[in-house]
């Protein structure tokens, strides 16, 4: 089914443009993913609600997209109005939010999970979850947190919300519990550890847990955790930020559990350096 | 000196404004650093012209700053027009461009230095500056990165201009030859990259080179480089943005100096995880 949309008081562009506030997205249970490369990463098994081109990509064939779920194209007012960015990107996609079992972040072997604790700045939490992806860890991120679906945090994401299980929404309580019931110690990166992260047992399973640069970790994962880790920093920068401190962690706990699954071409790898 | 402007038509107003661009901070030869704990971070030698004050923040003592500059009180209308950020910062500083000799970059034993080839983005540079700080490192850029002293990078660095020797404005031969010169091997982050980070020798100096996300390392960089190196993603995510992949490598460098001259507090590091 394909269907053209020109006037921005079409009922559709109403709906998606609500997609673009937390309260629309959580009424209609939808948000809208942007930009071909990431359309092209949703999974056969993620339900897409609708594609929307905008009129310039016309010429593209629609055929594969069609039969998956109805095409929409739209003037290129009305893609610049349900688009998030300053240049609307030719392709969207209307995804439905799934519901990840939290035991699904547990599930790999040992486990590699990311705590997410009250990052509210989009770009790093984004961040955080395509570094995740990178080591192939799971997310659960706490209130506090900015919105998983919302825009910019999907922009920093680059596609990994479709690769990484994430559980949001949850109180500090519920991530403790959940770590503590799958055996799962947490590590936090604190400023007042001790213990370097090359001493830290990541490669058993374990929680890395980051906390927000303005508020740190929660009073209760603080508590709860097995070990604080200091990130070393030689220099005199005081911080590092919470992006670069989950993806200073991942590597380390991806080092330790080295070699890993998936294979590298090895084919002449002496280091040269 | 403590002088007061209320008018946006002042002529010190109207230069300030013209330090947001990259053309009134060249022909100026300065720029300036928002916020009181960047401002604090000012290293005594480090040229200062003004020290400016909005009006909310006149039950400051002046003292300090006024037998180091002269000292401005804006009103509210002229800081916010002075200033990059949504709202303005109580205190913001007018600073001059350091002229950093290119053998500063080479002079830690050994040398740990970070290439950011044609970063264009703010907040990526930034981090990247931040980070190349905390690991005690200096940084080398190429034309066709972003312009270091707009106001975006610095956030993004958070003081760290002040901490790190940073050469700008280089040609990829210029960095070459300066890498050469000063016996410090180009280990590459590549995509087809083989050397695992923890086999790249990054104890001995090196040179850390990071393209940019859209369009990679420079040729001559690539072809330079005495490896290449890849971090490792088991997981789905294709690759990670120039900040992570930089944070990445500094750490892992870090790691395999410790330990590191910096005294910690080792009391009671045992692991606990």
């Amino acid at each position: 089914m394909l269907t053209r949309i020109e006037s921005l008081s079409n009922k559709y562009i109403k709906k998606l443009v609500s997609l673009k506030d937390k309260k629309g997205r959580l009424e209609h249970n939808a948000f809208i993913v942007e930009g071909e490369r990431v359309a092209a990463q949703i999974p056969e098994d993620w339900p897409v609600e609708s594609y929307l081109f905008s009129e310039s990509r016309e010429e593209t064939s629609f055929e594969a997209y069609e039969r998956r779920a109805p095409v929409y194209i739209l003037s290129e007012r009305a893609a610049a109005r349900v688009s998030g960015l300053v240049t609307p990107p030719g392709v969207m996609a209307v995804c439905r939010m799934p519901l990840a079992a939290p035991a699904l972040a547990f599930k790999s072997e040992p486990p590699l999970v990311l705590i997410c604790d009250r990052i509210s700045d989009p770009g790093n939490l984004g961040t955080l979850v395509r570094a995740a992806d990178a080591a192939a860890g799971s997310v659960l991120m706490t209130r506090g947190c900015a919105d998983m679906y919302s825009p910019k945090v999907l922009r920093a994401m680059s596609g990994s919300i479709f690769n990484v299980p994430i559980i949001a929404e949850l109180t500090a309580d519920e991530v403790i519990s959940l770590c503590a019931k799958n055996n799962t110690p947490i590590a936090a990166a604190h400023p007042q550890g001790r213990v370097m992260p090359w001493d830290a047992r990541l490669s058993a399973g374990c929680a890395i847990a980051i906390g927000s640069e303005a508020h740190g970790l929660s009073e209760g994962i603080a508590r709860a955790a097995a070990s604080f880790i200091k990130i070393p920093m030689p220099g005199r920068a005081e911080s590092l930020n919470a992006a670069m401190a989950g993806s200073v962690l991942l590597y380390e706990a991806v080092r330790q559990r080295a070699p890993f699954k998936r294979a590298y071409d090895n084919r002449g790898s002496v280091p040269r350096l």
